[in-house]
């Protein structure tokens, strides 16, 4: 065995309570090195009464391990347990000691998960792990009330700029809420809506107030209540990193100085408050002097955006926020924001901002989710043509070990957004790849989310170009797209093993972009097929029955002698079903 | 290289800030199998302007690994970066997106540290880098006032049952505070104080009164600033896990049953409450019915034990509390807790009871500190003659790399304890081996703790015979030894390189238990040599320079063509030092 492979320590995502009742174990090996992990478990007061041997399983992989994982349930609350790795002759066992060639005398140097309270355990909303969400960038959707538009606007179909204005505002998407309905979403999550000099509103000027130009506190809460009476949730972006140059506090300091009450909610380096060779003398959102960055460990600030979280969430019956940057503010204040917001609404979504590894905020004290960019990228990649089946079961494999299953369940997955260029343009405007990446976004684990016209075929390259107005003459739409998002938002929602069933690659090759993979539940089984290539390709997996039907039409599809061959056009997918008996 | 041997995350011991200006970054590879780390640094948003290649150290290593640390201080707060692995020709990157051969396009895929907040940053308090602490049990200390004794008290000589009193008490620490500031140490450890039937007081009965067999709130205040005259500082056990049976509210639980108010107090499998096959049908510290587990996650048990730890600190102007098994108690507790106790006293020392990995208590929002009974087992088992040189500095190494630093400079090292056989008894009686614990203790890193009675010779296996009275009797007591220790203590508290300066190992080498290890800061270097053998032996290392004096003697010492040789007896030592010019 290679020895130095081996990985686990007793918390984060290698041990953690998935419920009040359930420890979930997982530990790294060398990638097909070991044979077999068994884990020896017991409570530490009883172990000789307690004590069982249990088999691990082997849930994911990526290019360098293997990950083997175990659901317990602990009868008194009290996990103490170690490890035993078999290959081939060799035995090793590995406690909070380290690994040994002898079986260790438990339980005094076992792993330890001391006591299971059920306080610490992530809880994420259920509502989250079945919904699909939309995002809005409200400027750009619809302009319902041209009353409340900006002095100057660009026209609707013009080409956006870094800064120009279009008029859309929540009117208008109360006016589409049946075009979302049809589409089939059930969560919209809503860019900022408060009032800020931007069109964009990520530098907020009142946090307690919806930009007149988008409407009213009375218009929100109508909008949100239109959606809920459509089963659809809502959740807004919460820029609590920074603020506009406008706002009031820090034009008070800009005018004060030192001597305003303001000071210290602001991180100011040096007085007066300048820019100097391109660096302000105050922290800020990146170098960016209209974004002056809030001291959130002021006690002030802190109950200041509280209450602005609490507010909105009581006011108009929010569920859940998206939290901006989320990851330059700093932990505390995150720890006191969820328990404001799961105390306003014990079933609100937290969702962070945070490009990179985001473990340090998923674990029970912090947010339910982040915004899944490392997935997208590897998904884009994929269906772009940049890698073989091998390597994106690897990189899939990989990102769901990143972190607790809870997490993982509403993890927020979107292939591009506002920071990104488009999923069509991403995809070299090859409509085929994008349904394909669709299609997976729709059958993989965690939280889908669409970006505003990506449905109807909308193309864009990054900021300003991926945020421009929708398109809702129908004509131009492509309505062809628009009814294959429908079709697998539908599928999504009828089906649990969609959702929550277990995800395995059946055919994942080196060197061959084709995939074949099965999610599967105690009631249905699903196996998709997609041809990743520009030839046709029939492939080809053994089946144990034959009671197959493809999910899209209905039609029965059978095998051929216990094999499944399924011909794909170039770029060609086929999502096949059953029924489990019993 | 061993590519799988490679560990880094952007998180808790790997990458964490050390003060509100420094960020440590640890790197794992494969013992003896990298040449060279690099890190390169940078700020997200100016990654050209900022950009450093900086070489990482290494700082120990174990049976697998090496570890290389580096520190690193971000000029906006904001560290972005990546490793680059240097084995021969090969060169390997890693960054947050895994380990890539060619140079990743910087800063997309980097690790992040998004954000240093100063809230976040692990403080531990100062003092406790300073101290070094006496564990008193008070019931076995010293009978100072025979007027409060227990009805039936055993003779002070007599031989420890599970559960005799003696009548040891706080007027008893106050009558013999000389002997311990003749001793040295500069801060008690109390096991329980408050109201409790059994002599240990860990079944707590009243949380805020002094157990009257012991003393009164008076009398504590009374000992606890006769110390602080001293320079001693007094931390208490909290033991808030659990009480006794005969606590109030558990009480009213037994006689109102599920009509009491405080039923939530505790966990209620199901009433009535009883022991049905050993097992209680409420939660216990581990199945002792006479021990109710609280329910810490009830605010209101909550407010009940915060405001107890708030009370003592204020009350008697309390330094810290030790914290009763604490890895039982849910984390939202004690980071609470951590508020409460660091706003009462802002230099409160918190050390946790926990005997496995304590990281997770360990990240800036729960405890300073643990116990470090892994410390203990690996330095006794070295001096019992079970392990060479080689094993021990691994197993120093690996230990050292579990925690940040703060913690490392502040971990509670004992050699023993009231839950363990005394230090002369598990080192099979032997003064000498004794002693080289103890010389290896006090010029390790962390905060040393002598529990009462070793310095005079006190034996004793598992409780209860370590909790045995202390000997008073001066011509009983081992006087050698107790000078030893006022030498060793004075040594510790003389000299910063024995408390800061970087640690190493000069000599541990498989297959021989001797040592030769240095502690070295700006101003002074240390070399520690140990004959950890029952034969005389002549350690020798190079040494560049001829300027040493035996630290304890005073006389020079000098190496001969630049190499040290120091003869030792059987399990003899020789602490040298020189003072650093410049």
């Amino acid at each position: 065995m290679q020895l130095e492979a081996f990985y686990h320590v007793s918390r984060d995502k290698w041990a953690y309570a998935y419920d009040p009742e359930t420890i979930h174990l997982r530990v790294q090996t060398k990638r097909d090195d070991v044979d077999q992990v068994l884990v020896w478990t017991g409570d530490k007061y009883d172990w000789d009464g307690t004590f069982e041997e249990l088999a691990m399983e082997k849930a994911a992989h990526d290019d360098w391990f293997d990950y083997w994982e175990i659901e317990v349930h602990p009868k008194f609350k009290r996990l103490s347990y170690l490890f035993k790795l078999i290959s081939g002759d060799e035995t090793v066992y590995a406690n909070d000691k380290g690994l040994q060639c002898s079986p260790p005398y438990p339980p005094g140097d076992n792993y330890e998960i001391a006591y299971l309270h059920e306080i610490d355990v992530l809880k994420v909303p259920e509502w989250a792990k079945k919904a699909v969400f939309y995002q809005i960038m409200p400027e750009r959707f619809a302009n319902g009330d041209p009353s409340n538009d900006p002095e100057s606007i660009a026209d609707w179909g013009e080409q956006p700029q870094i800064d120009n204005f279009y008029g859309g505002d929540l009117q208008g998407v109360l006016n589409h809420l049946d075009y979302l309905s049809e589409l089939g979403i059930n969560a919209i999550y809503f860019t900022p809506l408060f009032t800020s000099p931007s069109y964009h509103k990520y530098d907020i000027v009142d946090y307690k107030q919806v930009d007149p130009h988008f409407g009213d506190t009375k218009l929100l809460k109508e909008v949100v209540q239109a959606c809920h009476q459509r089963g659809i949730r809502v959740i807004l972006d919460a820029v609590f990193n920074h603020c506009s140059e406008q706002f009031p506090p820090f034009q008070d300091v800009l005018t004060r100085g030192e001597q305003s009450p303001y000071k210290d909610w602001f991180y100011i380096r040096e007085f007066p408050l300048e820019t100097r060779d391109g660096i302000p003398t105050y922290e800020t959102f990146g170098f960016y002097a209209n974004m002056p960055k809030f001291n959130t460990s002021n006690p002030e600030v802190k109950k200041y955006l509280l209450d602005v979280a609490d507010y909105w969430i009581r006011e108009v019956e929010l569920d859940g926020w998206r939290l901006d940057v989320a990851d330059e503010i700093d932990h505390h204040f995150w720890r006191d924001f969820r328990k404001v917001v799961k105390s306003a609404n014990p079933e609100a979504y937290i969702v962070g901002e945070v490009w990179s590894d985001s473990l340090t905020w998923l674990q029970g004290d912090q947010f339910d989710s982040v915004m899944n960019y490392p997935f997208s990228d590897k998904v884009l990649e994929f269906f772009n043509g940049g890698m073989d089946g091998y390597s994106f079961a690897n990189s899939m494999g990989s990102l769901l070990m990143r972190y607790p299953q809870q997490t993982n369940e509403v993890i927020f997955n979107m292939l591009c957004s506002h920071d990104t260029p488009r999923l069509l343009t991403r995809l070299g405007l090859d409509k085929r790849k994008l349904k394909l990446s669709v299609v997976f976004l729709f059958t993989y684990i965690g939280t889908p989310c669409i970006f505003y016209g990506d449905e109807i075929g909308l193309s864009g390259e990054g900021d300003p170009d991926c945020r421009k107005p929708m398109q809702w003459d129908t004509s131009c739409q492509d309505r062809e797209l628009f009814d294959f998002y429908k079709l697998m938002i539908g599928l999504r929602k009828k089906y649990d093993a969609l959702r929550k069933g277990r995800f395995r690659f059946l055919q994942a090759e080196p060197d061959n972009p084709c995939l074949i993979y099965e999610r599967v539940d105690s009631r249905t089984h699903f196996t998709v097929w997609m041809n990743n290539t520009p030839e046709y390709q029939v492939l080809s997996h053994p089946m144990e029955t034959s009671d197959w039907r493809d999910a899209l039409t209905g039609e029965p599809v059978k095998p051929n002698n216990g094999m499944m061959n399924i011909g794909l056009d170039p770029f060609g997918y086929r999502i096949l079903y059953r029924k489990i008996k019993g």
